[in-house]
Order: structure tokens, then sequence, then C-alpha cells
């Protein structure tokens, strides 16, 4: 996920902002990611936590409450769990997704091990737990725990429809769900609910946060195809490379003609790559206007993302999370 | 754990009494443990909890909440939840603890592959989260957030004092109630809480919970180097071969003179085996009374979760419970 150091300016405004409550929520995932036992869990916990992310998902959450009025103290839990639950994931999916050790991240699998990664994110996501119920708010838990299933669902999901060209885009859909979207609404969604928003307002929320996601994933997709000249660290081609079913290309595959759907099954799914095959995989790409297909879904989720916060009365917070999606898609437009 | 099958038969006087309760309960897992969109989840799933387990904590959990006069619908619920709980433990373990493969079970991980136990795993816990808060109680909500942080706590410190010959008997206890006593403490704990018993009854449970899993585990650790002559499915000298310092080892390691410790390191530190040495370990073992020492203290922790049920007033489910820690250590002495 790019999204966290390529949206730089909205999320540095918000970050600002919102300042004296994130330095909370540090001192409070720094405390709370210790073990008294195990000194490998906090390491490892520290290795991905502090390593400099922009707090992207505990930033939502703080934004959602904060521009719903909140005045207590359970925002701050809230954002610590949601970055708990990340880390977790995190953790799980580098064990999973064998690619990033490819890419040259010292993973934390990489530094330690499997086993480590997958006890510390169990851990992880039962402190997570711990934090939420701080809250004593039944409905948040029931969020949270919603947004855990459509996760590892999704990923599963993701698992099994690997590298297979029946994967369509409604299969696509609930795949950046469960990898993005889920936490990303989650986030929002808790954040509403926790200052007593109306129910019209957290499901604003709640939509923010899942259309974002989604418009981010699409925007990441496009990027890994040059769909931008930005930095994103990403080399082009990476996503094909290892064989992933992006969205470009499902709706390649949905418009090829017999020989095209050959070259697909042959690089994709049987992963019997040549030279100068990401060139013409581009040039498919092209042919079917699947790039600019592409980028009108996620300029439509945008745009779902910044109407769904009508319901909410502008505020200079508000203005920060409509600037914040229109930056997910300036990336790619 | 060979608990499941070799307590036979307290276990089945308990399935006996709880045949109703248990019934929807196997509803409730099969319901729960579906997934629309990923049908490799309930495969797994079905592939451990259909597997003929004895079910003996969510028995304990319908035990508890029966004892206690429940006659609500939650404590279904919850023994559902520590079930899921379990299994999900045991994805993630097969992941982790790579010996299970060797003793011959085609674990989920060989049948399919480890990122399909880590997510399914995850997945499970989800899924135990979301039957837990359908109870609508706080207080089970912490309890069992607390034990999945003990248990993932306990299972990356066994991971660290692996083979460590410096693991000493409060490492041990440590290591065991995440393995094995948490969950056995909570599910007895939480159907205490469902049923509204007092917190004196519901002390005495948590109590008869951890003292049960503490035995069971240290007769385990016993039965491994011939302790009984009973089947247990287990080969003797199968934790000597794998390097485990179960608690008849860190006795004798406390007890070894210089060449004796010599001797531990070589085997266990760095695993250096030679034909004669399990034959030597049993030697050691026995001029130290590792054994007895071991076996008394099985013996005490079987009279601890004996003594706490006296706190509740006597009844068919409680001699039962009683019968089941007697079971434990009947395997040993």
């Amino acid at each position: 996920m790019s999204l966290d150091t390529a949206a730089v300016k909205p999320v540095e405004r918000l970050s600002s902002v919102l300042a004296p409550d994130m330095e909370q929520v540090n001192l409070l995932i720094r405390e709370r990611m210790a073990s008294e036992h195990a000194p490998r869990i906090p390491e490892i916990s520290a290795h991905l936590i502090e390593a400099g992310g922009k707090r992207l998902r505990p930033m939502l959450t703080l934004a959602a409450a904060r521009m719903c009025g909140y005045e207590g103290p359970h925002h701050i839990h809230l954002a610590a769990t949601v970055e708990f639950i990340h880390t977790a994931t995190l953790l799980h999916d580098d064990v999973v997704d064998e690619s990033d050790k490819r890419r040259g991240r010292p993973t934390a699998n990489l530094l330690w091990d499997n086993k480590s990664s997958v006890l510390v994110g169990d851990y992880l996501f039962a402190r997570s737990f711990q934090l939420m119920i701080e809250t004593g708010s039944l409905k948040v838990l029931d969020i949270l725990a919603n947004a855990s299933a459509t996760i590892a669902e999704g990923e599963v999901l993701q698992l099994t429809a690997a590298r297979n060209l029946a994967t369509d885009e409604s299969v696509y859909l609930k795949i950046v769900r469960g990898k993005t979207a889920a936490l990303f609404s989650a986030a929002t969604e808790v954040g509403g609910v926790v200052a007593g928003a109306s129910d019209a307002q957290v499901r604003a929320l709640f939509t923010y946060g899942d259309a974002l996601g989604i418009a981010f994933q699409i925007a990441d997709d496009l990027l890994d195809y040059g769909g931008a000249s930005m930095q994103t660290g990403k080399n082009i081609g990476d996503d094909f490379r290892e064989r992933k079913l992006t969205l470009p290309v499902i709706k390649a595959v949905a418009r090829a003609d017999a020989e095209e759907r050959a070259f697909w099954v042959r690089t994709i799914e049987k992963g019997k790559q040549e030279d100068g095959d990401l060139e013409h995989a581009l040039a498919l790409l092209d042919r079917h206007g699947a790039m600019e297909a592409a980028r009108a879904d996620a300029n439509v989720w945008t745009n779902r993302a910044k109407t769904a916060l009508a319901a909410h009365p502008p505020s200079d917070l508000r203005d920060m999370l409509i600037e914040l999606a229109n930056y997910v898609v300036a990336r790619i437009n």
C-alpha cells in the first residue's frame, strides 16, 4: 500500500490539525504493544509501527470523531485499535504474500521468521480487541468484528482467486473491500459512533471510508501500469510480473478475443512470461480502453466518497477529508 | 493435545448430559463457519472442527453455565466462540509448530498451505469475536479478549524459550497458561458469568479451568516420558527428540551437575542426539526424581481445581467436573 507515502499533502494537513490527539494515540500504542513476558513482541511490533507510516487509518478515526464534535477520550482507543488491526494484518500479509520479500523491503518475516509474524499478529489482534472493549460500546465492537471478518474473508478470496482469469469485477470488489476498504470504512464509522453522531451521519462516514478505500486501490492498480508520472515507489509492471489480476487487466480480459485471451492465460495463469510481454500487455490495456475505464471507476468512487460527506455540516475537517479523496485520484488524473 | 482423546470416560458422561446443548453448538458452528464468498474457509474449518474432537472446551462452558443454573441461549454462543478460538489457534499452531507434520497427522497446512491456515485462522478469530458480541456482555468480552492476549503471548514466549536451558518453572507456567490453561479458564469463567453467578463462584470457575489446564499439560509432559502405560497416541520420547523443555526436563536440568548439564546442552540446546540418549535422559530424570516431582505438581493442581468447586453447591455436573479433574491425573498416577 503506497497511500501512506503518496498522499503526503492532505495527510500532512490532517496530521498537523490532529497532532495532539495523535500524540496520545502513539503513547497508547507504545504502552499496549509492550509485553512483560515476551520481549520479541514489542521488538517486532515496533519494527512496523515505528517505521514512520503516516498513520492514515487512525487519522481517519480521529478526524471522523472530531468532525462529529467528540470531546471524550475514546477516539484515542479506537485509533490505536485500528492501527493495531492494520499492523496485525500487515504481519500476516507478509507471511502470505511472499512477493513482499521480492520488493527488497525488510519485512518482519525476513528479519525474524514466519512463526513470529503469525504469533505477534495474533497478539496485536488480541490487544486491539482489549482496546476497543474499553470504549464500552457494543456498536463499535460490532463494526470492528464485522470488519475483521470481511478482511480475513477478502484475503482468503484473494488467495483462491489469484491468477484465475475467471475473476470478475464483482469478485475484485469483494477482495478490495477485504484488503483495503473494510478497515477504512470501519475507521471512519467508529469515529462517528463514538461521537454519538446520527445514524445518517454514521452511514455517511461508512460510505466515505468504503469509497475512499476502493478508489485508492483502483488508483494503485493503475499506477502499477504507469497510470501517472508521479513517484510511487512502485516499478511499472510489478503487478504484471507477480501475475496479479488487477482492475485494468480484469477489464482487458473481459474484452479479449481468442488470441488475446491466450496471451493472458500464458502470462497470468501459467506465468510463462517473456521479454516484450509487459509492452504487449500495456498495448492490450490501451486497445480496450481498460486504463481509461478503470480511471473512470476510481473517479466514480471518489465522487461517492465526497458526496457522502454532504450529510455532515461544513467544517475544516470535512474539507480535509474531501481534499484527501481528491488527492487519491489526483495521482491518476 | 491428547486430552480430547484420552479423557474418554468423564468427557463422555458430560457429553451425554449436555447432548441437547451440544447439538445446538454444532449447528451454530456449522452456520458460522460458512463463507458465502470464500468456499475454502468452510472446507478448512470443517477439516478440523468436524474431525471428531471431543469438544472439551465448549463442553466446559456448557457445564459451567448449566451448573450455575443458566436457562438462557447465550451459553451456546460462548461454547461455539471457545471452539472457534481453539480451532483458530490450532490452525496457527500447525504453521508455527512444524513438528506436527512429523507426527503423520494430515494438518491443514499440509493439505492446503500455510497461507490458508493463517488466513482461515484469522477468519475464525473474527467469527468468534462476532459470536461473543451477541451475548451483549462486556464482562464476557473482557475475559475472552484477555485470554486471547494470554494465548498469543504464551505462544511467542514458547517460541523464544524453545531449546533454551535457562527456561525455569515460572516461564514454563506462563507458557502452559498460554497454550492450554488460558482457554480452559476462560471457557469455565464465561459459563459462570453468562449465568449471572456470584463473583466468588465465577472466580472458582476460573481457578478450576486454570488448574485443570495446568494439571493436564504436566500430565501430558509426563506421558511423553512414559509416565503411564495407557495408550495416548504419543510415542515415548517425542518431546525429547523435538528438544522440548517440558517440566520433567526443567526439573532435571535445575538439579544437574556439570556433566549432566553438558548432556542437556548437547541434546536439547544443540540438538546433537545419538543412540542411547533417550535412555540416558530417562535415567537422569529418574536420578533426580524429576518424574515424581512433576507428578506431585500435577496432583497439587488437580486438588486446587477440585477444591475450587467447593464454592458451588453439590450437583451432578459438579461431580462430573471433579471426576474430569481426577481423570487427568489418573493417567499418570
